[in-house]
């Protein structure tokens, strides 16, 4: 399936204004769709991707000729069933594959916005998504569903727009960045700013990319991405290509071809400030904070049905956040469904053929879909 | 108490062999000593630094004019007490306080070795230390006692040098690096690598240091050492120095105010090649793979009495690795005990004045004393 460019232009009647005070307008917002919109425009699900994913949820990815990060989730009779349900996912605010982000244009300078970019939260993010949504003519989605800062996501959906969503699915996430969250990314945003070739952000105005600061980054980002069981399982202390060590600094272990691997790919598709952008947006993410009572208060009477999924070995948001979200929604009497899924795999278990995690999804939207008459 | 500093020329009749199959002759191992030495020179304790850690275990660090790193473990009636026990401490081979390592003068050529110094494991920093006691005239030490690294030495040398150990202490620490452990390591070593500044090792020679890189690798190495726990209750999402979120990229929160501290203050005093060759030994340490049938054939008949100790919340090397030493030390009748301790403080709680920990250590020396009529 080959995915066309879609855009929205938001904002030219009323602009965002953003939670740092500042406002965008007339902005792009890419977006995909996987399905058919009914009539009444009553099948709408929307999908939030996590820090490096796009809206190439499904289909081809454009840029890396791959299937897109969840082909095996979303299609026809799959968890995320698009002969039943329209799909959307749009590249979130900040993001570098077509929506408004540091790497796009300012239309008032006319010149790249770069760190002029304003800072974004989670929330901005989700005000972006309602306007694509309004843009859309849907008034209500039949589920926000997300793993990770996707998560966030469908958690600040179900929290700003109650009536707007029917359901939420947040998966291996949290209500908010801990400390050592905060950290990891801390670190990784620091290895970005001490590449020289980052230009204190300007580096498209010098045609140069901070491509060792980002592979760096996102060799430990994904190292926090797995399991240490996972990593045991796959590499072990296997050697790369040799029988014995070779008493140097190149590549000895398959973990450390692997990790570089996954920092070559990245810097083909990933802009740099966006990486700093959207980890410090995540940072930013304590949904208990937004008001006076916490999580309770947020959810008290809502009307939306959640779907809450867990890892055990996802030590990124374990088990115990989830089970806080849980436990609060319980605490006002919301619906809420919690599964805490037996997988070795980590926190990208969500992006995995997970058979237990794709039937709890599976079954969740059927029974939404039933209750609704699809 | 201040410390004199203390070298000894070894290698200069028979050189060392490296398990790499080079040789080091007539190098430096610089060292401290607390205590003294008794006539029979028979009350001597082997401290082994970690990563990061040198010979100043005790008194006033010169560099850092802080208390040495286990200043709060080794002195006059501390667990490790120095009015019954001679405690070595030597800085370990690769080091950069004075022993023989990469940005030291290779006697041959008369120039830095810089990356031409020959990768070492850490059974070749046993080895050094060996001839080190040697070198002091003792034949036997009552006790080689580290932590993390220290602790590969402390199974190292009970392993290699069993007649020449009464006891070994390993503490938080690994039969081998697991392939997390390696993959850590690795993202640091890119950090350093990619740092411009690094000049492929030779930094020295350009009179430049690749601070920046260090730094990097610093901060996420120390990410490790702390348990998510105690990130969370240390810091939270507590801000700096600030009522409100920045909307910006400076430091917002606590914890990355305390990562850059940590960054900052490594550079001052570590050599970045000396932490490519040590992060490498640790990578490259396998004790099972040193001898068909592993831990058991190599500790079968052991005449050293070991005492193990992990700390729940140590998230590097957790438990289960230390007991698989202890399981396999049981299994061929080995003179063992085991300590977990509960702890939130993490892998570095072996640094920290940890009273369950301490007691662990002084009752175990205290027993040892005893058994030897000090």
């Amino acid at each position: 399936m080959r995915n066309s460019k879609k855009f929205a232009l938001l904002g030219n009647k009323k602009p965002l204004k953003l939670d740092s005070g500042k406002k965008l307008e007339n902005f792009k917002i890419a977006y995909q769709t996987y399905g058919k919109l009914n009539k009444n425009k009553s099948n709408a699900i929307l999908i939030c991707h996590a820090l490096s994913g796009d809206q190439y949820a499904s289909g081809q990815n454009p840029i890396t000729k791959k299937p897109g990060w969840w082909s095996k989730a979303i299609g026809p009779n799959l968890p995320i069933d698009t002969n039943k349900f329209f799909v959307i996912c749009s590249n979130i605010l900040g993001g570098c594959l077509g929506s408004i982000g540091p790497k796009e244009i300012n239309q008032k300078t006319k010149k790249k916005f770069n760190m002029s970019f304003p800072v974004i939260t989670i929330k901005d993010m989700v005000n972006a998504q309602k306007m694509l949504i309004d843009e859309l003519g849907i008034k209500k989605l039949v589920s926000v569903i997300g793993g990770s800062a996707g998560g966030f996501q469908a958690l600040q959906w179900a929290a700003t727009y109650p009536e707007s969503v029917i359901s939420a699915i947040p998966i291996a996430t949290s209500f908010r960045h801990s400390a050592q969250n905060i950290a990891f990314h801390e670190v990784g945003r620091q290895a970005i700013m001490s590449d020289p070739n980052w230009c204190n952000g300007n580096y498209i105005n010098y045609k140069k990319r901070p491509e060792k600061g980002l592979s760096v980054a996102r060799m430990l980002a994904h190292i926090t991405y797995l399991s240490e069981e996972a990593f045991q399982r796959k590499f072990g202390r296997n050697l790369q290509n040799k029988l014995s060590l070779a008493y140097g600094f190149k590549t000895d272990f398959q973990v450390e071809s692997y990790l570089k691997h996954q920092g070559q790919t990245f810097v083909d598709r990933f802009d740099a400030n966006s990486y700093l952008y959207i980890t410090r947006a995540m940072d930013y993410f304590d949904l208990p904070g937004q008001k006076k009572g916490g999580l309770k208060e947020i959810y008290k009477n809502t009307p939306v049905k959640f779907c809450v999924i867990s890892f055990t070995s996802d030590w990124v948001y374990p088990t115990k956040y989830s089970k806080e979200i849980v436990d609060s929604l319980n605490a006002v009497g919301a619906n809420v469904s919690f599964v805490e899924i037996e997988t070795d795999k980590g926190h990208d278990a969500f992006l995995l053929d997970e058979k237990e995690f794709n039937d709890t999804v599976k079954g969740f939207l059927k029974a939404t879909a039933n209750r609704l008459g699809f």
